[in-house]
């Protein structure tokens, strides 16, 4: 395999000369109907990735595919399914599709199959979930439990509570739900107090999530909310369970309910597959409702192995970010979901993306000279068309936006106001967004025109149901994933978040050795 | 007063001069203790803003300093405060600031005194507020209202519902919490569904607000919950307020409790201090948390008026913006409380910055030549620590950073674990990162270097109180105003949000006239 800069492939000498400069994707001729109709690619789940909105022709689409073959996204993919050391930096597979299912061969660590221990693992939390959903399991005095608490921060926190969000209706409606879901992360106290104050403790059981059983927030939070429950006259041990790797000091330990494990090879942020969001969502929805979830994302990660970027959503996607990115020069993209059910899957977006490229060095360690990973963000549709869509029409800088919209809602309760109901105004609204991003409309009040030349993509399918929600997520995921190939990144590693834990324990032990700092830390009130 | 495009002016020359290229600015030798201690100005309701990590000198802060004079920024302000038409597009007044009190001379509009209007009308959502608390004004039998339920979109729902989570935990504490809020914005129809089948309706009073009267999603909200207060056997006109300007169809209308009042002159973004956010937070946590709300906001608007920029925290806030953005040629910002209760308030100034400021032609509706309101995002700390801060520290654009802490939790419960509260160690995370961000940290292994130069502000203070929250507001309110005045832009309109509304009536209407968008549709599941 070879490990290329992005701007020492024959194909970025290619691209720099395709690129337009100050000219524009002549977008009011160049979509059609027709080309509405072609420019789709399946994905898993039901849903569709579609590119027509996107500011390219044949002879970029072209040089993207062969940017593709040249960078070997696909035969790089294959072999981080495979358990080739991915994560570079810190010597580790990457081994978060294993989850799912195996795509390739059977992953062996120190004499141990790993997508039988991921299998063995996710049946133990089915078990417990079952018991827990049967009362058999139970709070004090048999008290069946009511809420699931989890407490974790960063990907224990952003996926599963995105995920936990996007299926609460679906579960509620198809017979699943029985828990209600909750989360603290924060190391703010406020966070952690008024979402104990307002729960009823002793029918709340908690998962704690932490690989290392050493994250300085989830230790806080952890020891806040035993306190907690001793106060109430609990025992903590019968209201947690842990996630944990086998090596955390939360393995084994008779201080929880039971320990459910994950390994070095899934990172926080690609974890919601695994028992980090599997427990929660077990509890929640029920075994059933995560084992379609999970269906969902192995179809994706499947269809990421095709080699023809045209049927290969996540290449594509990846691809025409690196497009936009690097040869149009956007240095933000905006999720836009028209699914009030995926309010915080940008979020989740976020981490995914900008933890995983926002990496100014390649796999050897030396500073790259392109851009990497944009901003990204985003808020749930029609809200934001009422709030920062004034900038994505009318701003100075372009940015490319991700929308994401359903066919049918979740709830199936619905109410006709003038003639449609508010799904349907809600799919109008998007439709008619992307036309009037990338067409705009001209007018002798020019602070009436909109210039247009806005690209977007549209992922779109029936209904957001768990296969669908899992669909989603991977495609992301591997999205991500082909986009730090490209660049020639680890797109695996957080190296950037080192520096300031350091710096915190040192702030704590009063002892920073620096003056502004002290000086910062008293303007906060902290002794030094 | 004159209105000059910013690269017309002499400061531009100047500052241009002055812009580093490449070279990077020299926190590991500027910042020091004593900078940190000098590099404060005063803010209303006890904060101070702190500019030390911004990468400024004394020849950049003087050539700032000349274009607020050259700008003429605070004569502006001062012009606006005193009813000057400065919403040049729709040719209105700009009159948020007069419903937190009067700084200049009265406003007189149409033979009415505006000030004397706003005061009436808080004073009639005070009474009213008065009367659902003390149980004078009830539900059906007598019940008590114990939930108010917000329904409305843009700036009927991003800064109410952020100054809602930013007091809630405060009000709780401190005695003034009666009802408990929740909003409705997303014309997803499973938005409301949800929500008012978790709600006793009964125990439910809703406020109602679209300034026209006319806002499709809201008004498809309204009609939906009126259809399951009939359904629950409940009268709507006894569960329903309206906020609207008094020619909507909303007004004196006996489809509802009562009508509040707020005119063309209240931008739907700038709306929180009136009846819009005033209703709620009244109704939630009582006409005095309100009052002391409005009285942080009032001395922000007073401190904001001064002409040193040195003595002026929104002045040099818009100032030292600019610089990021037009001269270093950062392209986003991002807001980064360190304060679970700011959860939401990203949300709100990310639409309060880019719908004002994302602009492309000036007040004279000229395109401008230079780049206008960045990206605004942001997510509390430390959450954001174990997310997307990856990117920050070492992706390859720089990302101005703006945080904001407290001395105190709201709450005042915390625990102690490994020898310091929850509180101080977000406060330690919070120092910690500012230095790392600056300073940066060497390493031989590339991937573990920090290159430092990222510049921030911090916004601190005691705790987190209406009046604080309330000076936070503002704060951001007059920044970004000036930055608009710097740009030559007309801060106050959105024209950018027409477009979208026009081709959705026409989908829905059946003749969108387009191919694409009726192939978009028909992708979505609209029959066209």
């Amino acid at each position: 395999m070879n490990y290329t800069d992005l701007d020492k492939t024959a194909a970025w000498a290619v691209l720099q000369t395709l690129a337009p400069g100050g000219r524009r994707f002549d977008f009011s001729a160049a979509l059609t109907a027709d080309r509405v109709r072609a420019a789709s690619a399946p994905m898993a789940g039901g849903l569709a990735y579609n590119w027509a909105a996107k500011a390219v022709d044949k002879p970029v689409l072209a040089a993207l595919a062969a940017l593709a073959d040249e960078q070997e996204l696909t035969a790089k993919y294959q072999a981080l399914l495979e358990g080739e050391i991915m994560n570079t930096g810190e010597q580790r597979r990457v081994l978060h599709h294993l989850l799912r299912g195996q795509q390739g061969k059977a992953v062996i660590h120190e004499g141990r199959d790993l997508g039988a221990f991921y299998q063995k693992e996710r049946d133990r939390f089915f078990a417990f979930a079952g018991d827990v959903r049967s009362g058999k399991l139970s709070g004090p005095g048999g008290t069946p439990f009511a809420n699931v608490l989890q407490i974790g921060i960063g990907g224990s926190d952003l996926g599963p509570r995105a995920m936990y969000i996007a299926l609460d209706n679906w579960a509620a409606k198809n017979g699943g739900k029985k828990l209600n879901g909750y989360f603290v992360s924060n190391v703010d106290p406020d966070d952690a107090s008024a979402l104990t104050a307002s729960l009823n403790l002793a029918e709340t059981i908690c998962v704690l999530v932490s690989k290392s059983g050493t994250t300085q927030e989830t230790l806080a939070n952890e020891l806040f909310i035993k306190d907690k429950l001793t106060r109430a006259g609990l025992d903590p041990r019968r209201h947690i369970a842990a996630v944990t790797s086998e090596t955390s000091p939360l393995a084994r330990n008779p201080a929880y309910l039971d320990s459910f494990y994950i390994d070095d090879f899934i990172g926080g942020r690609y974890s919601s597959t695994s028992a980090v969001g599997g427990v929660i969502l077990s509890l929640a929805f029920g075994p059933e409702t995560f084992r379609d979830f999970l269906a969902g994302a192995r179809e994706a990660d499947a269809l990421a192995l095709e080699k023809d970027i045209a049927g290969n959503a996540a290449l594509l996607d990846a691809l025409l970010g690196v497009w936009e990115r690097n040869f149009l020069g956007y240095p933000a993209t905006a999720v836009l979901p028209y699914s009030q059910a995926l309010a915080r899957f940008p979020a989740h977006l976020q981490q995914l993306d900008m933890e995983s490229n926002g990496k100014r060095v390649n796999r050897r360690g030396e500073a790259v000279a392109y851009a990497t990973g944009p901003v990204v963000f985003g808020e749930p549709g029609t809200n934001g068309q009422h709030s920062f869509y004034q900038l994505l029409h009318q701003g100075t800088d372009i940015i490319p936006l991700q929308f994401v919209g359903f066919t049918e809602s979740q709830r199936d309760d619905d109410v006709e106001v003038d003639g449609s109901v508010s799904q349907t105004k809600l799919k109008a609204n998007l439709a008619a967004q992307i036309l009037a991003f990338a067409k705009g409309r001209d007018n002798a009040d020019k602070n009436k025109y909109f210039p247009g030349g806005r690209p977007s993509s549209l992922i779109h399918g029936k209904q957001l149901t768990p296969a669908a929600l899992g669909s989603l997520l991977a495609h992301y995921e591997n999205k991500v994933m082909f986009q730090g190939f490209v660049w020639n990144l680890n797109s695996f590693d957080q190296e950037g978040v080192q520096l300031g834990k350091i710096l915190t324990k040192k702030v704590l032990a009063g002892a920073s050795g620096d003056g502004a700092l002290d000086a910062y830390s008293g303007l906060l009130g902290i002794n030094v």
